[in-house]
């Protein structure tokens, strides 16, 4: 069912691979991180499958493009999988984080505890509310967005969360960019145009019970 | 560029209908609707794919799954399209959805604005935290976890959002799909187990984050 390890050959080239494979890959990573904290140390294609609802033949599949993880007969080392994913996904790292928004949403995340150890960490957080900027939101002062571009400038920020109002989004998102942030996680209900270079990914619960929706009676 | 419209045929058999077409089609409806408020009645494929990001080759296609929407030379007419589109997804009425878990996450769906006109109101949250149990939210107040069931199954409730922390989501999931829910949003950060014919989207933030981080250098 493995195959022989043969050394972990990441690609170099990340463009190869395809986005569809990199999304499961946070996935795998989270179902292994937990059966790490179950302390098991060992596990299968097949095993991971079955936690994850994938098919052990798409696990496979998508791991062996990094490279071979496994050892024929005594299944994936969960620590040194772990390590790998990490090291391909960039987390091996802590990425700092700014939020655009102190509303519901945007202090829900500033106060998320979900983030540590998983990569990022958020530092600053924005609104361009009076009587919302100087409050304090978990232990960060909101900023006002006024001065969002040249604070994230100087803090080399490169990730950032929008849950500003729709009609704000796209505005702040083009300062966002030119403060030089090259990923987006958008909790506001609209669709972004960014260039070539900047990731987007979306957040909209609407969108996905909609999405479910389709399949009730 | 655009079909004589031969009327709208609706597949009945829902299930033929790629999941990732489905998928886009809350998307689609987002950016109609926007559109919509911004007084534009009519459309194309290529202004709604610049909007969105998405070619117009794919629209089209993915249009013309659910048959044929568009008139040749006139482009989309977006009060019909969104009015196809919300049959489609069923949600040309309204689903009752209840929240488990009244924490930072569970508070702000309950007072999340963003359904309305979207095919859902959350009508119910529920804690088993004895603190908070018995408190408002929004328009609601807080009822106990243990009487989960039983309240769900009386108001014949079919959709959930899960946000209670990752050890307790599975065993509410569980509950939730015994007191007959069938789709579910779930907020904590682990895989859920479900049986055919139950639906669970995921929302993670890491998860997005990551594999964003992928694309960093």
């Amino acid at each position: 069912m493995l195959q022989l390890q043969k050394g972990v050959q990441l690609l170099m080239d990340n463009k190869q691979i395809p986005d569809i494979v990199v999304g499961r890959l946070p996935l795998y990573l989270r179902t292994l991180q937990k059966m790490a904290r179950e302390t098991i140390q060992v596990t299968s294609s097949l095993e991971l499958g079955e936690r994850l609802g994938i098919s052990a033949a798409q696990i496979r599949k998508d791991l062996s493009q990094f490279g071979e993880f496994g050892k024929q007969g005594t299944g994936y080392n969960i620590p040194f999988l772990i390590e790998r994913i990490r090291e391909i996904l960039h987390i091996d790292r802590v990425w700092d984080v700014a939020v655009v928004g102190a509303g519901d949403v945007g202090r829900a995340l500033a106060r998320y505890q979900g983030f540590a150890d998983r990569g990022f960490r958020v530092v600053m957080i924005f609104d361009n509310n009076p009587d919302v900027i100087g409050t304090l939101v978990a232990d960060f002062t909101v900023q006002n967005t006024a001065g969002l571009v040249e604070a994230i400038q100087n803090a080399g920020i490169k990730v950032a969360m929008v849950s500003v109002p729709a009609d704000q989004a796209q505005s702040v998102t083009d300062q966002l960019i030119s403060a030089g942030v090259k990923a987006i996680l958008n909790y506001a209900p609209i669709s972004l145009s960014v260039p070539e270079g900047v990731w987007v990914q979306y957040i909209d619960p609407a969108v996905h019970l909609q999405r479910m929706a389709f399949y009730l009676a």
